[in-house]
């Protein structure tokens, strides 16, 4: 083995056993990065739910631009549920870190469903984004019943 | 006058007339609305600020999608600084709603920096990164200095 490889190797090591949170300077900083994120998510999610139930007039062109906001935002949260960052101002359930590959998939699924619904948005038509805003919540709702306290 | 323009001007006038935070439920959520996504923006700004600065290694990928993501969502809190959020939990000054046209300029100078910081960053060029990250710093002072509490 020669030395770069080891020295690769060493340093791969090194990076693996770095807290999850590293890319943060503190546990704190990724949790409230993760809430933060998903505030905005869900305040561009909602403004498209509104019109989707009728709560408020449709607007295609604010529908589309909120859920293309929604669908890139809703991608940042992930990367701040690291090891260390189960515990402060949190409503994270334990499950989240004993169960990371179910909860993986949720999170995944909801990417999904707010990716089709930002496309569904672009179309214009209310009813394509009424399928894909009904989809969508289904994919918040479920993950919040198994890895959100109340 | 056609009837059609005559609705589409009292459209427009009840448009204008209703609060300026009305995509937002009420002024609380615009005020957490602005100050989770500057968070979010900080937070990958930062990251690439600390490459540039020799306090993180530097990571070209890392970098670029930091970068990318601080554009994207530092184009978010503008639209939350409407008439009635000037109260509660928040640390701006009221010049910003006295001299709207300078705190305008001052936000449309830092979108446009962090734009040029992303473009930078996708070069992979470290000494690139630090120039842009100097001007889009420098956005984010000024501002603070002029429209923020300490």
């Amino acid at each position: 083995m020669k030395i770069s490889s080891l020295l690769l190797l060493a340093a791969s090591v090194v990076g693996s056993s770095a807290p999850a949170f590293a890319q943060f300077a503190k546990a704190e900083d990724a949790v409230k990065y993760r809430k933060n994120a998903l505030f905005v998510m869900q305040q561009n999610f909602g403004r498209v739910a509104a019109m989707a139930s009728g709560k408020a007039p449709f607007d295609a062109k604010v529908a589309a631009e909120s859920a293309a906001t929604a669908d890139f935002v809703g991608k940042l949260p992930w990367v701040a549920f690291g090891e260390g960052t189960d515990k402060g101002d949190t409503r994270a359930k334990p499950e989240i870190w004993k169960e990371p590959a179910k909860f993986k998939e949720y999170a995944d699924k909801m990417q999904l469903e707010m990716s089709k619904l930002s496309v569904a948005a672009k179309t214009g038509n209310l009813d394509n984004i009424k399928t894909a805003v009904s989809a969508t919540g289904g994919t918040c709702k479920s993950c919040h019943d198994d890895f959100r306290k109340d």
